[in-house]
């Protein structure tokens, strides 16, 4: 018995004929990459005729014609973090502007979940990736030169030892940055500095705890101690912040970042100590809203804007030019006194 | 004359042999998709095999044949403001645990970029989409339905009038928690009370708004003020409060989310006004860090983990059966008391 005849499905020559231009014009109407090459009279017409017969491009075919997606896709390692969205926005502006979309996935700093999604964004025809998520043990870069798709790196370099190849990364002078911290610091009349160090597979976390360990030795100073927290979250930042409220005393701690301040602040009122009139703090990042915390935190400000901006354009000139050098650049942070520091305490 | 001759490419059947397995199991092993059902020696050895053959799967022509991609796409309006990163998690756990991995899209409250994304994703085989991004004048949903993409609305319903086939819904009970807000207020003392309003394009605007008026119809009370900010910003927010300062005296505002609260916070400091001491603030969400900012935020706390995850589970059963009736899912937000409510200053 055979199955019921079903109508036979319109083609695109139904659609042009319908709609009184070439099968080619159809294409490039119903087409975003390429639809601003016909007018918006034809666009409209080619979409209001292709939606009444029932046709669509057959995108997938399409793809394996031309292999771009126009799409960027950007890993971060957690979106939790609010020092993320305005680098996002900053890559979304110029790649928008350029035709392209820009998907955001998140690892969850799983190495496992990264390799994941990197496979089904290059099985689906990702024109480009622009990683937040380096750390130690990624497998994203080798992931990425197996299937050919161009990556740029923000904010997180390749820890050191992780041999890879060279690739483009856009990250900030962490080394200066935490230097700044401790100038001020120190500028305040602080002796007893600690640091309160970011989980050490991260560049981000090394760069800024060896370059805290050469301004102190820079200013003849020892530090009180040094603890690593095992993830950049409120919730590390509590803890190693307990740890370090119950060892030696210090008048003063230099945080790797802002997240991990705010678990630092829940650790000193859950101790019954004050923010800047017992223990000075300091951030990195200025992420967002770190304005609005009591008290405002000083911190180092990254330059998102320009981060986000960089990784797009650099991105796009490797898309179009495999060839072209690659480059390591590292934007300058910059100090933002507010509340969270003040001199030390005078002794009892 | 003729190209030189490249050598022949490796074919799955060169990989199997190679490996010592069914062709079937090569396909099997390099799909992150059921890469599960082999064993890990076996995926290991058909991954080093492949790359050393240089033959990859044609995911292209493997997504033509099941119309599968096993991705997920998520639209939110505005990825700076921290409500939408915990739902996100929330909806990623789920459809991890799935196989699914999850593409964030950022619409920035832009229909026509809404749109674009997702045509560029349809043509790119995800296999479904949560929307955080309803608004009037979207056209989201005409655009699933002609993709054939399964959708479902998170935190936004589709504002009233908007017309638009039957979808799953899972929002606040907006009128609900404002009500809180309201009964919040007046238990402390508070007769003179306005409201700072969403963008009216959005359905937590209109009915939180709607929430407001019914609720302190309902006490008796008719509201100092009602201004509605232009949107869900910041920068928003700090203009309306301006506005309300500039107009009858209000002993309390409650505002329409955490977000417009910040800019609520700005425009006090800048006119010498203190939060709960001279005006009680509450806000809507309860989104991350507003417990840190000074004075901590009163607010509604909404469902953040159960939205996300019922999201995630009503996607995946729509998905397995289209046919399955849609649901409209209200989650109910319950009152954080913090810092920034008070009882109303003494007249003077």
């Amino acid at each position: 018995m055979q199955p019921p005849a079903s109508p036979p499905r319109a083609t695109i020559a139904d659609v042009a004929r319908e709609a009184g231009v070439h099968a080619s014009t159809v294409s490039r109407a119903l087409n975003p990459a390429t639809r601003g090459m016909v007018t918006e009279a034809v666009a409209l017409r080619v979409t209001e005729v292709a939606d009444r017969l029932g046709w669509r491009p057959s995108a997938v075919a399409a793809g394996l014609r031309t292999r771009k997606s126009r799409t960027i896709g950007i890993l971060v390692p957690d979106l939790i973090n609010p020092i993320f969205p305005p680098i996002l926005h900053a890559v979304e502006t110029v790649l928008a502007a350029r035709g392209y979309v820009t998907l955001v996935a998140n690892t969850d700093n799983d190495a496992a979940r990264e390799s994941l999604l990197i496979e089904r964004m290059a099985t689906h025809l990702v024109d480009g990736l622009i990683l937040a998520s380096a750390a130690a043990g990624t497998d994203a870069l080798s992931l990425c030169a197996r299937f050919g798709i161009p990556a740029v790196l923000i904010n997180r370099r390749m820890p050191e030892g992780a041999g890879c190849a060279a690739v483009s990364a856009i990250t900030n002078d962490d080394s200066h940055g935490i230097g700044l911290a401790v100038d001020h610091l120190v500028s305040l009349g602080h002796r007893r500095i600690a640091h309160l160090a970011g989980p050490q597979g991260v560049s981000t976390a090394r760069d800024r705890r060896a370059g805290f360990l050469d301004r102190m030795r820079q200013h003849g100073l020892a530090p009180v101690a040094v603890v690593d927290a095992a993830a950049y979250t409120r919730e590390a930042g509590r803890a190693a912040m307990t740890a370090l409220l119950d060892g030696a005393g210090c008048t003063a701690v230099a945080v790797a970042n802002d997240m991990l301040c705010l678990g630092v602040y829940d650790a000193m009122e859950a101790a019954g100590r004050r923010v800047a009139a017992d223990i000075s703090v300091t951030g990195f990042n200025d992420m967002p809203f770190v304005d609005r915390i009591h008290p405002a935190l000083t911190t180092i400000r990254i330059q998102h804007d320009a981060m986000g901006r960089q990784a797009a354009c650099i991105l796009l000139a490797e898309m179009a030019d495999p060839a072209a050098a690659r480059q390591d650049i590292r934007l300058v942070p910059e100090l933002v006194i507010r509340a969270s520091t003040a001199p030390p305490a005078k002794g009892p």
